[in-house]
């Protein structure tokens, strides 16, 4: 169950999710890098205390460290946390909302990273969920504020709003037609930039790419996220325009291609996640385009993550290695598509 | 519906089919090649007045020129008559028996050609077949006989007894362990051949190796069968004791290549020849080693033929290019498989 997937996706046949995290820091502390892990339990308790009386919903304190090796991979894994912060678990440390849709960390590469994560494409509830958090907390946290420079923070990447608004694009049309690489190349001209499923140096697979902005400074939150939002949409109308000529002028190509997935995945006994999650995109292009028809397939996104090495592991309760992975991820899927058929 | 195919069918597992035929000739005429057409019906008719008397069995008598050109080809598909007679068609005849276990060419290459053909290993059965109708004939016609050189026929390499003994095989594992080559080597030299599904010059397609003798000449009837006999019960076990390894040591490994197959076929809407024999020969496999155990997958020799382009067409009752030809081989591919699941 990844519960932040829940509730109604707007665009969802081609919009899979919509993220926007702020950096924020406070003004008498070090930057992370530069504290010992005993400094940074000491900030990790004043920010706890500061929240307690501000944060109204129900969050969960999680140490990162404290967790088994396995579960932060499935932390990290379920897009809850980014992978920073295991590289930082001596000092980090976050909060997590009921419903998964808020994380604080904290003393991943800033004090304080807020990050909303909503299904579909949603930069304005994202957006408000965020900001809301980020006033309640700057109302009793000193952050470190610049009036030339806005936000301080670590990487100068960031300096400015401290915003990184993305939205995860599944994108099989445009690249199975050739003209991902312009795109890529004319969102960079913007100061947009486009990554794999786990954001930067993740490589993409199943044609599924993270936009968002790559710069954070001289522009406010509304323009960057308003500009994201019409970049969003041009390119969700391209992937459109070609999946219904695909539809028109190629269909039986289409249905062989999205039925073989559905027969591999249905049947096969190991299976690498490079593979798998080839099919799935396949499966979930399918549901998209209406091929495929049954209503589950537009829970894909979820069993992407369930078959992550982590995920694997913790679900079948022991460490694998990748064999035991491949045959495990195959059974994983096999499952899912008998429920499915019932 | 292929009738040959019926019967109980010995070492099934590896054997698809045995064939038999003798190359005979009258020895007042002169060889097919020779012949005008009109000579070469005055012998058809003499032949067949001759038959007439003989022949206890119900034949079906085929002028091979009468045939639609796709008619021809489906025969030739079926392995009821041989390539050559429809190079020959201006001369070539043909009786088929009823259960299409025998066929008596006319003006193929040789005035005459008995052939019979069984499903399974059945050496034995297959010559008798052969021997009783080339009795039959020989009391009534006056073969080109030579006391030294036995049977005169046109091509040289059939003089002597004009006995060509063929054993199709499956042999997957063998294929797949890279031993079928050893084998092939080791056949030529005791005077056996390997060639594919359609004999002299056809590709080896989906592992059916068709193993025959080469020589005709020198050996007696007996002598050329039983050696095939001993040479094929070899091999038999050979595959079957590799299948045993492979379930024993690869059960996984092979159920995956088995039921990928199976997914890919039951699913796929474009299906070209080699794709499809290539999958349809790992699902025999699956069969005979017990994966898949439905029962009707033992006919899958028979949907192997059914999915040639002249059968496809024949059985959609049309001319078709190779892409329709490639939709509609999935399609027949699929409603085998939905048949069988009932």
């Amino acid at each position: 169950m990844i519960k932040w997937l829940d509730g109604a996706a707007i665009d969802q046949d081609v919009v899979v999710s919509t993220r926007i995290r702020v950096a924020r820091n406070l003004s008498k502390y070090k930057f992370p890098l530069f504290m010992d892990p005993k400094e940074a339990d000491g900030l990790t308790n004043d920010i706890l205390d500061t929240m307690k009386d501000v944060l109204k919903d129900n969050y969960r304190f999680i140490r990162t460290r404290d967790l088994p090796s396995m579960d932060q991979e499935v932390f990290v894994e379920k897009h809850l946390i980014s992978p920073n912060m295991i590289e930082h678990m001596d000092k980090s440390s976050f909060l997590l909302r009921d419903d998964e849709k808020a994380t604080i960390m904290i003393n991943e590469e800033d004090h304080l990273r807020i990050q909303t994560l909503f299904s579909g494409f949603n930069l304005e509830e994202g957006w408000r969920l965020c900001s809301l958090i980020d006033d309640l907390l700057d109302e009793k946290l000193d952050y470190a504020y610049d009036e030339k420079w806005g936000y301080l923070t670590s990487c100068p990447t960031n300096v400015g709003t401290g915003l990184r608004a993305s939205v995860m694009l599944h994108l099989p049309c445009i690249s199975m037609t050739g003209n991902i690489n312009t795109i890529i190349e004319a969102l960079r001209k913007i100061g947009l930039t486009a990554r794999g499923l786990y954001g930067e140096g993740s490589e993409v697979t199943a044609y599924l790419y993270q936009i968002s902005n790559q710069t954070t400074l001289g522009e406010s939150e509304e323009e960057i996220i308003d500009k994201l939002n019409k970049v969003v949409h041009q390119i969700i109308n391209r992937e459109r325009s070609i999946r219904n000529y695909l539809k028109k002028e190629k269909n039986l190509e289409m249905e062989d291609r999205i039925y073989r997935s559905y027969g591999i995945i249905s049947n096969s006994r190991i299976l690498s996640s490079k593979e798998a999650m080839e099919h799935l995109s396949n499966i979930r292009l399918g549901w998209a385009m209406g091929i495929l028809n049954h209503e589950n397939f537009k829970d894909i996104m979820e069993l992407m993550i369930d078959i992550q090495p982590a995920n694997i592991q913790k679900n079948f309760g022991k460490d694998m290695n990748i064999k035991e992975r491949d045959i495990a991820r195959a059974k994983i899927i096999r499952e899912f598509i008998l429920d499915l058929e019932g």
